[in-house]
Order: structure tokens, then sequence, then C-alpha cells
């Protein structure tokens, strides 16, 4: 039997912007056989609508559409049990794929192997397949670039939070760093918002809903008058304005400037 | 008067492979007036060979050659005053061509809000000019998927670390994180080594140099031998390999699939 000639790739399609796509990932969204993609029922998922313009006539769809939603919390067995069968089970419909000698791009909003959940694909398959992951704009970056405020310079140090945390951790690690990201916030936003005023930060969050998307918006979080943020938002606490003789005043400022 | 029509554009390259650009960053090269580059004397950058390939015949050079080498250490004056200087020297060089009206891109190694040199033409120029960044890939992102790795997932807290800090900061950071990430390695190798022992999580660390350019290594720190490291390399700590059931020999035997 000769070795099979399928291919993984776990593709990042970065945040939103279509243009945000990397070339690698064009070009191997053009020479795929299969691409699969996560996706809520009766959506079409957010990494799908990202590469329309890259899907070529006669590719195969492969939409892997999630069993639950996130009204049950995701350490409840009702959870756990129904999610982990999902992935074994969208892991042997990749799997078919790749035994038939296919390469199978696996969709990814921003970078596949941070947060994504392309991970628990690779997990199950990597080690035994040829795979390939290309690297993606990820959400925080895109966010950053569309507000125009440096994240951190020199010898600051950068913590990413999720927004799942409890809210004393929360306040506890946005004391003791000089820029941060929130991801996850939805639901969490009003406990975000609390651990932020606790740690003495909330004047220097900056709030992005569907950063780089048509619809984006960007408001310090202390001016956005309600608590109601979709999946895709986070905040920004951004180290530059930790600087002597610079606030976030002086890094808003400058995002007035951008086009 | 009429409002200029210079625009600035901080477009971030990727951590090396050509291939890793965004369209948007190779539309805008295609675009641009004048395209401008960090580089030591001597050398031709790191940003501007990777986009070798979209320098149009015709188009203005703007090298921005540093004043000093790493040999100074950065908070003594002999390195502030003469980098401040030589910040403010090219914005004024910047800003001669975006009043001539000409769209000047600025190239930023990864992303260019994120421990990048534009970030210091940015706050100089964005509020008074019409600016744009574009994101890049990270170093990060580069590395970890080179690797194969997943580096955070679920409720993983992502700490990145400035190699420059000291020993002990870094070994306690080390402790408190589930991921990390250690930037600027270069010199700062041996203290970064006893850091991650102290923190008991040496035996995790992956060591990446050059990350996706053609000559990348890519090692389990504690097998290589050396303390031997160029400026361009990191360290990953993946938060993955510290759940339970999974070890870094899980991560790493996955990357033995990778292509
Ligand atoms: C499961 S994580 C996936 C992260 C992604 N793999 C990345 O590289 O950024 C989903 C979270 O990312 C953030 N996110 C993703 N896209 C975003 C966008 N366009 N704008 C703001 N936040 C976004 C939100 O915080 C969201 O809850
Ligand atoms: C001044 S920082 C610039 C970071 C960059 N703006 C980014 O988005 O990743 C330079 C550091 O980035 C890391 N770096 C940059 N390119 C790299 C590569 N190709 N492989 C490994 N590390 C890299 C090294 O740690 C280096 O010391």
């Amino acid at each position: 039997m000769s070795a099979p000639l399928g291919r993984l790739i776990g593709l990042g399609t970065g945040p939103g912007d279509p243009e945000l796509l990397t070339l690698k990932a064009a070009r191997y969204l053009a020479e795929a056989d299969v691409v699969a993609y996560f996706a809520k029922r009766g959506a079409k998922g957010n990494a799908r609508t990202i590469v329309e313009a890259h899907m070529r006539p006669g590719i195969i769809e492969l939409p892997m559409i999630y069993p639950v939603t996130t009204e049950v919390h995701k350490d409840h067995a009702d959870y756990i049990n129904p999610i982990n069968d999902f992935y074994e089970d969208i892991a042997k419909q990749v799997e078919d794929h790749l035994r038939a000698d296919r390469t199978v791009v696996v969709l990814s909003e921003g970078d596949p192997l941070f947060y994504g959940s392309y991970m628990h694909l690779h997990v199950r398959l990597a080690h035994r397949y040829p795979t390939e992951v290309v690297p993606g704009i990820t959400a925080m970056s895109g966010c950053w670039s569309a507000t125009g405020v440096p994240i951190v310079q020199g010898d600051d140090i950068l913590s990413v939070l999720p927004g799942t945390l409890d809210e004393n951790i929360l306040a506890e690690r946005l004391v003791d760093t000089q820029a941060a990201i929130i991801m996850k916030v939805g639901r969490n936003l009003p406990k975000i918002r609390r651990a932020l005023a606790e740690a003495g930060k909330l004047d220097r969050a900056i709030y992005v809903e569907r950063g780089t998307m048509a619809n984006m918006v960007i408001a310090p979080l202390a001016d956005k008058a309600d608590d109601i943020a979709p999946y895709f938002s986070l905040v920004l606490v951004p180290g530059w304005a930790a600087k002597p003789g610079q606030d976030l005043g002086f890094a808003l400022q400058m995002t007035e400037g951008l086009v």
C-alpha cells in the first residue's frame, strides 16, 4: 500500500476583512479538494464567509455544525460529552477525505492554534497525516491595528486573558501587566468591566466589536453605554499608554487620523 | 491650501515567509509611492527582503539605518539620545514625502504595533496624516504554526514576555501562566534557560530560530546544546501541553507529521 496523499491544512482566515487572508492561504484554497469549517446550526460561519471569493466551483464543502450552543456551561457534562463526540465524529469525516487522498483545508478564524476549534482536529489527526498549519492574523492584531494604538513596546509584558475567567483572577492579572487583551467578551462584559475598574484600568480599556469587519465598532469601554456585546468582541488595554507622559487620550487621538 | 493626499501605511510583512504577506499588504505595496524600512548599517533588513517580489520598478526606497547597535544598553543615555534623534529625523524624512502627497508604506516585520519600531513613526505622524495600519502575522503565530503545537485553548492565559526582563521576573511570570512566549531571545538565552528551569518548565519549552524562513530551526530548548541564538529567535511554552493526560512528547510528536 502506498502512503496516503491526503493532506490536512489548518488555515487561518484572519479576523474578518477578506483582504487579511495571506497569500499562502489564498493559494491553498485554490488547490484544496475539500474545505471544512465550523458553524452554528442555521448560520454560514464567519470563516466560510471570509473566504467566499476564494471558493472554486466544484470544491467539496464540509460544514461542521456545533451540536450545542453556549447555553450549557462548558464544564457541565451535558456540554463536554456531546462536544467530545462531535470532535471525534468530524475527525472521522475529515479522515475519510484524507484516506481518499484529498487535501482538506480546515478554516479557522484568526489564527488556527490560538484558541481555535481547529486544534481539536489537529490533535486527533496531525500525527497520522501530513499536516500544515497556515498562521492567520489574530483577532487581537486586527483589532489593535484598526484602533491604531501601539499595544506593546520594549520590556512591556502582554497578557492575553479569556473573559471567561473569574472576576478576581481577571482583576489581579490586569493589575500585574503592562498590556492586556481580554478575549471572549460577549456575555462576560459586565464582569470584565468590573474587573477593569477594580484594577484601575477601565479608563484605558478600548472595546472592539467585529474588528476589521464592515460593521466594526471601536469605543473607549468607559463610554459604552450598554453591556451588550456580540461573540466577536474583545477589549484592548494598551501598554504604550502606560508610559510616562502618554495617556489614552493621546493614544485614541491618534486613531482620529486613521482612515 | 487643500488637504494633503499623502498617506502613511504601517505595513506588517509577517515573520519571514514571503507567502505570509496578506493580500492587503500586497495591494498596498503595489500602490505605494515610497517604501521605507528599518535596517542595520550594511544589511538589507529582513522586512525589505520579505517583500522583494512586490517592489515595483521606480518605487522610491527609504532605508532607515539604525544609528546604534545593541552593544550599548538601551537604558543608557548613549543609546536613548541618538535613538530619539534618529526617530525624529526619520519622522521628518517620511513627513517630507507625505507633504509631497506621496503614499508612504513603512515596512514592519511581523505585526507593526506589536514591539515594532514602526510605532515610533506612528506616534509622531498618525495624528497629523491619514494613516492605516495593516496587521501582519506575528513572529509568535508563525513559530507556533511551524511547530504545530496548539498554544492556548479554553481558559488558558497566554503571557508574552520580553527576554530582556530580569531572571527572577521571568521565572515568576513563567510559573504563573498556562502558556508563554519569550521574545527577544538572542544573547538573553542563558538567562531564559535558567528562568525556565526555576519555573519547572524547561522540559516544555520549544526554541524556534528564524521561524518560517528557509533556514528555520525548531528544537526542544532542553536539547539545544549551545547558548547561541540569533536576534530572530523566540521560545514557546504551550498551554495545551499543561492539560492532564497530555505532555510535550505528545505535542512534539504531532510535529513529526508536519510537512
Ligand atoms: C474562540 S476565540 C478564536 C480566536 C482566533 N482563533 C484568533 O486567532 O483570534 C473567539 C474570540 O476571538 C475574539 N474575536 C474573534 N474575531 C474577532 C473580531 N473580528 N473582532 C473582535 N474579536 C474577535 C472574540 O473575543 C471571540 O470571543
Ligand atoms: C522587535 S520584536 C518585533 C516583533 C514583531 N513585530 C512581531 O509581530 O512578532 C523582535 C523579536 O521578534 C522575534 N522574531 C521576529 N521574527 C522572528 C522569526 N522569524 N522567528 C523567531 N522569532 C522572531 C524575536 O524574538 C525578535 O527578537
